[in-house]
């Protein structure tokens, strides 16, 4: 057989089904899959696997895989595998519902990682042997290089480590993707590390193809299946008055001097929020922006093509379906504005600091004193993971988290007494903004910071009980540095999980 | 007047009294000082500044300063001014009692601070003008270059901001530690940020003055006061068990290898635990070895003299009284293996993670999934401060979090069902150590951490209630992720505060 995606014919023996290739993956063993977020992730392979997993379970047989992947992907990988019940233990993220659901009933062991730490974690070894890597690419080169896709992820340290590597060659890619990705191959184990050398988002330090021992590859499957992501809705009431204090205070801050009047490169999570500050960016003053960030999502895009964003780098698109079928129409245009980078280098903590990265993140709740917990509801359910925010808002110049005031149809206040789980320590956490207001923490004591949140990022309906909550533990903490009550601070959660509400 | 120590002859028009130079620092302004732990900080303006402060109290007048230093500092300086109710605003750092009681009192504002974010946050601007800068020097040469005291901390910022500077020149300070310091003058805001060009924890990145433009000199104090530290006590029998844990860890990892047999250069915190653990290492096989630390404590000298670590870079020296005197009588041989840098530099993320160091600090609490507080006893009181705890565990090649099982005589279990405070989330502690033994957590998902904490770190009065608590979360948790019972999860520590103790 041949195909135009695939350039060196002795590759063309080991093309194959899905079955087949998934017929290669044992009981027990561990998978490192492509995808970060809902691109770029092998759409066939994983469907194929969740099938044998069934027949086994059927016939009485235990099956079960590791899997490490990039960050989320599709329902084809982590929903169809968990729910087959085929996941033993998966890292480093996920947003799977099904996968979410196994994890919170105790029935999935999950590894919640910083997203920069993944590969040289695997480097280091103490995660076990990697023995599959499953990987989608765009296409295979003469030379036997690989074309990447629309996600890079940890794609380059699963080849490398792999024993044996399956391919899911996906002609739905578009084939002009070749060029924009930048493989850096530079990294190493302590004490061999050196400077990565990238002093601006938008440096190519890399190449644009993965290298990978031809004898590895075991199997290639072809597909022609499209990346799922879900489409936006439009911004609503909160995310526009989110975005607008946003804007006020970069406009504020570069008044002051403090911000060059570019900006500094933007990261930005996904969601309506973070679509809504992009896509305000575009009728902001600010010109000549940059972006050093994870996802390229529909906000970011638009931001490039009304020229106020000169490029953007990322490990991945997290577009919607509207916004992907735009940038395919025109990729030979978007290439030379983007780059996909592997997260470790995307997120690593040298160069996020080296640029000064604006980082823009989302949260499930923020507490008094400005610590955030980005991932477990009611302190034991994990939403999804911390990914690469850790990365980022340690290292930012300026880290902001921002969320509406309330969940849950108001049930629920995004401003607690005491968040019932830690993901960014205050140190990390600069600004707050809601819809509500902006609460600028820098440089501020305690008990400054909670006067201050209480009073720009709460939601009226609940901040009269916190100021109550905060003015008892002014009188009786054990120490007056944060105060807190111990018997109180968690009780908002508590009474969520009794009543429906954290109201009284 | 001439002095040995002031080489350039147009200075000694500025050499005045302590008092005349604390006349120089009004009501309301910010000053820098020098110092890091009981290591070159003034120890003369301080107090002068303080016994004016007590007049214009007694005359009824308002009197506090902003106080910004390196990290901890002398009685001279925080005691003497805590005492005299003159700090209104501290930072980054701080472990003196007096100060200590007033910010858990409520009296002393206190921003507890990233150690390696002082000196950028400064230059950030947000934390408004540095009027004066009070630094120990060594001396001054005759083109106006000041030779730095026993620690650096972020002297080099304070000079270069501060409107004003007042030397003291401590003439106890051995004039052979001039060639000692490696003061990088490289750094710079974003977005002109580049590479910081050090590889190995021995290189030289820098000169060994401070530069100072002499018209900014205001005023020079001459003195002869000690560094002040604390004698080390011997180690007691947990820290010699925990010692012995972590040696045999090592020899694992080796073993593996999975780190190289000179292992990489080693981060440690202060204290006996640490000291112990120091010591532990002049008997062991590893040879060839580094530190990339913030402090030279007895321990590290000890085994530089051993032979077994070949040289320690640091930003300070924090040794008792007879190990400074060691140093002090040997300074020319000690100097070609030591090194003293900024802040900024001994604690960037930039350098921690290329040189993939080993880092071991202390810790008040950990909990069952591994979250861990350095900083707040019963979640409201300050001990001391995060430091540079975070820079080092978030980096490290491996975070190491070591503490006796439990505090107070036995009262309080250092293992709780969830801490009353996070500084150190659990994805940057990889390894516990008690003196009942260790708990490797790398690739673990919590559950997994919550099994390995309570059966290998636990104290055995303490460890049948944390599997009662354990064993009732994995039942009534709202989620099954990472379970938790809210009402009692902080239970333990308002028992204590109740009964003196976490014990039924
Ligand atoms: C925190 C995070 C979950 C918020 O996501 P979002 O899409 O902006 O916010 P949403 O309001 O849609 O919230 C997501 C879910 O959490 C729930 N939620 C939000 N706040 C909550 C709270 N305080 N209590 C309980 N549930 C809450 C929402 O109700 C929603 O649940 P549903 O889907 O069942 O309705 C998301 O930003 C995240 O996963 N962050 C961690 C990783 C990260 O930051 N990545 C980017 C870094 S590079
Ligand atoms: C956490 C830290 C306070 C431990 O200090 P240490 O000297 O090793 O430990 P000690 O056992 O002497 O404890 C110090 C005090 O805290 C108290 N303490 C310790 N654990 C406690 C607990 N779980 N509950 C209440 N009090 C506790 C001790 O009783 C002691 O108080 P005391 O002086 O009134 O007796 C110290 O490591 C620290 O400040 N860390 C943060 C900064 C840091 O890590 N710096 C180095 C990084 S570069």
């Amino acid at each position: 057989m041949t195909n135009s995606r695939i350039a060196m014919p002795a590759l063309y023996s080991r093309v194959m089904s899905a079955e087949d290739a998934a017929a290669l993956i044992d009981d027990g063993t561990t998978v490192g899959m492509s995808g970060f977020t809902g691109a770029g992730y092998p759409k066939a392979v994983p469907v194929a696997l969740a099938e044998r997993i069934n027949a086994e379970h059927d016939a009485g047989n235990p099956f079960q895989v590791r899997v490490w992947t990039g960050a989320s992907t599709g329902p084809e990988l982590d929903g169809a595998l968990a729910r087959a019940n085929g996941i033993e233990f998966r890292l480093p993220y996920n947003s799977d519902p099904v996968a979410r659901e196994k994890i919170n009933r105790g029935e999935m062991a999950y590894f919640d990682m910083h997203l920069s730490q993944v590969a040289p974690m695997a480097w280091q070894g103490f995660l076990g042997p990697l023995d599959t890597a499953v990987i989608e690419v765009t296409g295979i080169t003469a030379s036997g290089d690989l074309i990447p896709s629309s996600s890079v992820g940890n794609n380059k340290t699963w080849l490398e480590r792999a024993k044996r590597v399956i391919l899911e060659v996906n002609s739905w890619q578009n084939p002009a993707l070749e060029g924009m990705h930048d493989i850096y191959y530079g990294t190493h184990l302590p004490p061999h590390r050196v400077p990565i050398p990238l002093v601006r988002a938008d440096d190519r330090i890399g190449q644009p193809l993965f290298q990978c021992d031809p004898e590895k590859i075991a199997a290639i499957v072809l597909t022609d299946i499209p990346d799922r992501n879900l489409p936006f809705t439009a911004p609503d009431a909160a995310a526009g008055a989110i975005a607008g204090h946003l804007l006020a205070f970069f406009e504020h801050e570069v008044a002051m001097g403090r911000m060059p009047p570019a900006l500094l490169p933007l990261q930005s999570g996904v969601g309506n929020i973070a679509n809504a500050v992009l896509t305000g960016l575009i009728d902001s003053r600010f010109e000549g922006m940059t972006s050093f960030t994870e996802v390229i999502q529909d906000g970011m895009l638009d931001l490039l093509d009304s020229g106020k964003l000169l490029m953007a780098s990322a490990t991945s698109f997290s577009l919607s379906p509207d916004a992907a079928a735009r940038v395919n129409a025109d990729m030979g245009r978007y290439r030379e504005r983007m780059i996909l980078r592997p997260q470790e280098i995307s997120n690593h903590p040298e160069l996020i600091r080296r640029l000064g990265c604006i980082a823009m993140n989302g949260l499930i709740e923020a507490d008094i004193y400005g610590n955030v917990n980005s991932t477990h509801v009611m302190g034991s359910r994990i939403q999804n993971g911390i990914g690469g925010s850790g990365d980022f808002a340690r290292n930012a110049f300026v880290s902001i988290f921002m969320t509406p005031s309330t969940a849950k149809g108001g049930a629920i206040s995004a401003i607690v007494p005491q968040v019932s789980h830690v993901d960014h320590i205050t140190q990390d956490v600069q600004i707050i903004v809601t819809e509500q207001g902006l609460a600028d923490l820098r440089g501020l004591a305690p008990k400054q910071r909670a006067a201050l949140i209480i009073e720009k990022c709460a939601h009226p309906d609940f901040r009269p009980m916190l100021e109550d909550y905060y003015a008892r533990a002014l009188v009786s903490s054990y120490g007056k540095h944060a105060p807190s009550l111990l018997t109180e601070a968690l009780s908002w959660h508590q009474r969520y999980i009794d009543t429906g509400s954290m109201r009284f």
